[in-house]
């Protein structure tokens, strides 16, 4: 195959930056930029002159992925199929990304969440190749979570959200929670501003033996005793800028959950092999962008292991 | 094909009652016998007679379906596969069940959590016929779940137990919870007994006035805001004898569901498709024995849409 007809493009559209990538894999990244994501219309222009502009100096990819914050709208049947639905993000409410940059692009799009299309490329080039049941934790602006299931995310009446679930709080937590839906569920409780709101200082500046961190590895350990119980993965790899900052939360996150299970569930990986039950993840802040690159590789092959709604929509 | 040729035996392994089958579906029930769940050798003795008189009498089965209370080994490379373990029904930690059964019997065994097979039943024979990612809640005894993502149960390092997960609590809720291992997760507060325990009355002879339904239906529904978040089913059935007692409860699910979940999900199940969002099953009570037949028949058929793990050990 030619250089060229290998060229995938991806785009991260985080809630604070977005990510524009080209090439075919993380050994072969022909270009990147970042971009603020900031009011829509201007975002979404940037992000297609970004796009306009490698598609004269590299020629047309074969596919794009975009691997967006959300909610997003992934029924293959709906009008809005591809809109970025109702999100706690102010003024991205009811925005359609998919549609337009196919249209503009005129090739195959792969779309999914941000997490999703991070644990694709754990399972891809990461930490999960091999593994057909896992799920992709990020702590960070928000908290979003990758579940899949036999080698494909968690598809139903729409994708799934796991850092909106209430979780039990801790004994003496009294925290009324960020989440402008729910007040204290768990993205309310322990994402990145969630923390800033809780400390008054950024989660990434808080010594590990700050009062707060207790209240967060509970609320955690709460996310993850639900995942253990709801979906059983293999593994669980938690990342974002959360955890990458604040290591320490690894091991209390451990301790808690085995508190919290109580020993009801006998696996190996709550027993001997909790250490390498909750771990980081393998493609560190690369895992949004090859996100990206893996959707548009499951786009510009609808047979692939891992398709996405493009390849499935007669399935659903 | 003969008569015997579809003969299929199933055992469902219930906390409280087992309930023997014979025949190839609900069509077809040639016998059916209910045995009280006592001391685990006893019973395990007892559903061995009933399953040798009917070899006797009937010829032999193709295949053996187990649909049992849990927590089950389902792993196909574990030296207890087929075992009841870390249980909360005294007496029956670290029993062997399909080894034994399948030992004694010479056919193939299906086995699965009791849940898992009701959820397949509806699937083939019931309410979710049609249906690929869907859910089966039991309100009774215990509180347990049956979770199908295309077509099949999760399972992952094991099978699921959402009945286990800890919810946020009502406010003013100050109600201990009677799990053995949890105290109030979901089961400890909203189970049969766990009903009792708050109302000092059996669940199916409350008023539906009585104040134990707001935090019974808060409950539930913090259950099923989880799913929908976890695994987004297409359709919810609840079931079980709460639910079967006191339908009141069905619309007071939906509405604590929706005020939870404050709009964050757009789905047609969540708006005006409610209704038909959260029902009862099709199968009522012989849901579980029919679990079992559908497992039976699965064992017996390892090519079948949902293969259980007689039929898959070669990938896991």
């Amino acid at each position: 195959m030619s250089p060229q007809a290998k060229l995938l493009a991806g785009v991260e559209l985080g809630g604070t930056k977005c990510v524009c990538i080209l090439g075919s894999g993380p050994d072969d990244v022909r270009a990147l930029e970042r971009l603020p994501t900031g009011e829509r219309e201007e975002t979404l222009r940037q992000i297609e002159a970004v796009l306009d502009r490698w598609r004269h100096q590299h020629g047309p990819a074969r596919a794009l992925g975009i691997a967006s914050f959300g909610p997003v709208d992934l029924r293959a049947d709906s009008s809005t199929y591809g809109f970025i639905t109702s999100t706690t993000k102010a003024g991205w409410r009811g925005t359609d990304v998919a549609q337009r940059l196919g249209r503009r692009l005129g090739i195959p799009v792969g779309f999914d969440t941000d997490v999703n299309g991070a644990a694709l490329a754990e399972a891809r080039w990461g930490a999960a190749v091999g593994l057909d049941d896992f799920a992709y934790v990020t702590v960070g602006t928000g908290i979003g979570v990758g579940t899949i299931v036999r080698g494909r995310p968690i598809f139903g009446m729409n994708h799934t959200e796991l850092g909106h679930i209430r979780v039990a709080r801790r004994p003496g937590d009294t925290f009324a929670g960020i989440c402008s839906f729910h007040g204290d569920c768990i993205e309310g409780l322990a994402s990145g501003p969630a923390i800033e709101a809780r400390a008054g200082a950024p989660a990434s500046k808080l010594p590990p033996d700050h009062p707060a961190w207790e209240f967060v590895a509970h609320g955690l350990a709460q996310l993850v005793h639900t995942m253990v119980l709801t979906t059983a993965p293999q593994r669980i790899f938690l990342g974002g800028g959360v955890m990458s900052a604040q290591a320490h939360l690894f091991e209390r996150i451990r301790q808690e959950l085995k508190r919290s299970l109580n020993g009801y569930v006998e696996a190996p990986q709550l027993e001997q092999g909790l250490p390498q039950f909750i771990v980081p993840p393998g493609l560190g802040t690369m895992a949004g962008p090859l996100g990206a690159l893996a959707l548009a590789l499951d786009a510009a092959n609808p047979v692939a292991a891992h398709p996405t709604p493009v390849a499935t929509a007669a399935t659903r």
